[in-house]
């Protein structure tokens, strides 16, 4: 049995789902994986609640927190105050787990949680965007210097696995295209569009009503929370660097229900669809509306449903799809990267 | 650089792409992920080539072979005779792939290929699906004791990742419910019935010439193969051990066009299903032709293609579609489970 101590930073919906997740699958993790995991340490904007060794007695810290009580309150192991980065420097931990809210401006204190964490070689897992979509290559070369990995399936796509197919199942092959549709809100709009033959403006009335779109959509409707993804992907398994810079983008705002019913016509599908084309060693990326063919696997994903479609050069085109979309979705993608810290070797890397 | 040497059982289309994949990709997996492929051994019928230290000089060998010239006859390396077991005993490998033709009856050689090479403690690669079939439950017993390790996903959908999404996609999550379209022949008689609005027996006959169905037909049309991949994805995946007799089979024979007209009327598509449904912390497997909903991802995967559905507790449904039905697709799912065998550390294990 191999014991993995766990700092959790950000303490919101989808920190407090991955404790949650943590105290129910703990046993089962441990049985099937031969994987103890304990949770050490949780740190949110007031301060932390830390177990300087062994385990925080997680039941009863989800039951204080539940109850409205903050970590730096919870008896016998908060810390007033205590900052994230001193959290993570002074204590012992193997992992840190990244869930405060993306910022894409400066990274926001992520950056310096993940800085910290990667500077005592820790495997870093995240579902925060911010450090990666800014500083992919940075990170990158830190942790290579310092034996650190990088696990950032919940902030590609959360369960949907869309690094997973790409790392892992077509290892050895050749990747020469991505094509994802990778952000809910903007497909429920397109095929709510399409569906009760309504406008944009329409559309997304109903998805803010139903909660899937944000009262300001900018970020998913003009394309970015796409882009974002996809500079994450394409750092990840491509070669090259590249920033949000590099990616051309165009949101859904201007489409019409004329725009969609023209390529039904044709027997197409319109959806928002970032690209990476790889030629010649050069890759091209782009987010953007295009018409996709009925026949292919990506033009019968519909409503809040993601995909993403490989094409490789000995594999064939390889497409996965679905996945939930929700806070627990993205503490499942959590929990399935802290296993995968125990599943590969060290000397193992794809970045 | 960590070196792997490979002992190939099995000199058919899948093994000749294979070794001609690795010499392809060779320089690439090195670079890529710090491995260096060395073919130590071929064997087939009639004999092996051994280089008991360093590679095979692989160019020459496939230069030999691809002359019409039998391994055992391969100038300073051919061994006349050499059966496969004593290849395997006699000298030091770290990984069989194993691709010699899948026998139902007993296993045929591989089973004691695979033995043996357990024996040794090495990694097995296998395409061939006999040995596993028939005694999945002693080989992962075997395995176990000795430190091997099983790696079959060419036996399981070759370049189709079935195996990979249960295994690293959806680690963590319990799988409630596995649905597949696992085998590509009988997925095109039936989408060729629909699209051609004709019997059974023109589409077969159609499949026939166009070389996707066997001349005895069998294997495929009474859903055995698809059965077959149920009981290896099963035994890998799910609690429980599992043989061929545990799988009641109900082929595509007797459908009509009519059985497909009637589901499309009501929105569904006619498939040859298998399915494995948690209940309980039991397992019921079953295969045979199904209506499946027009929004279910399986529904759109049409002609050759094949395609799998996870149910999980705490991700939803992730499906996985595609993959190159091919020699080379095979020996593409080969070259990926070696590079597991460097990628996953010997501790994680989920058989």
């Amino acid at each position: 049995m191999k014991t993995k101590r766990i700092i959790l930073c950000g303490l919101g919906r989808v920190g407090h789902a991955f404790l949650r997740l943590v105290a129910e699958r703990g046993p089962a993790v441990a049985e099937q994986y031969g994987l103890d995991l304990q949770i050490g340490g949780v740190v949110d904007l007031g301060g932390a609640a830390i177990a300087p060794a062994g385990p925080l007695p997680l039941d009863d810290f989800l039951a204080h927190t539940q109850a409205g009580g903050r970590p730096e309150a919870f008896p016998g192991y908060g810390r007033s105050g205590l900052a994230g980065v001193d959290a993570i420097s002074g204590h012992d931990f193997d992992i840190l787990v990244e869930t405060t809210p993306t910022n894409l401006q400066d990274g926001g204190p992520a950056y310096q949680f993940v800085t910290a964490a990667i500077g005592k070689s820790m495997d870093i897992v995240a579902a925060n965007k911010g450090p990666f979509v800014l500083h992919f290559a940075r990170l990158k070369e830190l942790a290579a210097r310092s034996g650190s990995r990088l696990f950032i399936s919940a902030a590609t796509g959360a369960a949907l696995p869309t690094l997973d197919v790409g790392k892992f199942s077509v290892a050895g092959a050749g990747i020469t295209a991505i094509e994802g549709i990778l952000n809910g809100t903007t497909n429920f709009i397109l095929t709510k569009m399409y569906r009760e033959k309504t406008s944009y403006a329409d559309a997304l009335k109903e998805a803010q009503a139903m909660g899937i779109a944000e009262t300001d959509p900018t970020l998913d409707v003009a394309g970015y929370d796409t882009r974002n993804k996809l500079v994450l992907i394409a750092n990840t398994l491509l070669a090259g660097s590249f920033g949000i810079g590099d990616v051309p983008v165009q949101g859904i705002t201007a489409i019409t229900y004329g725009d969609i019913k023209r390529g039904v016509r044709d027997g197409q599908a319109l959806k928002l669809v970032a690209t990476a084309t790889v030629e010649n060693g050069q890759t091209t990326l782009a987010v953007g509306p295009k018409y996709i063919d009925a026949s292919h696997p990506l033009a019968a994903v519909n409503f809040a449903e993601k995909g993403i479609t490989y094409t490789t050069d000995t594999m064939g085109q390889i497409t996965v799809l679905g996945g939930k979309s929700s806070p627990q979705g993205a503490a499942a993608a959590l929990l399935k990267d802290v296993i995968h810290t125990h599943m590969f070797s060290n000397e193992s890397r794809r970045q």
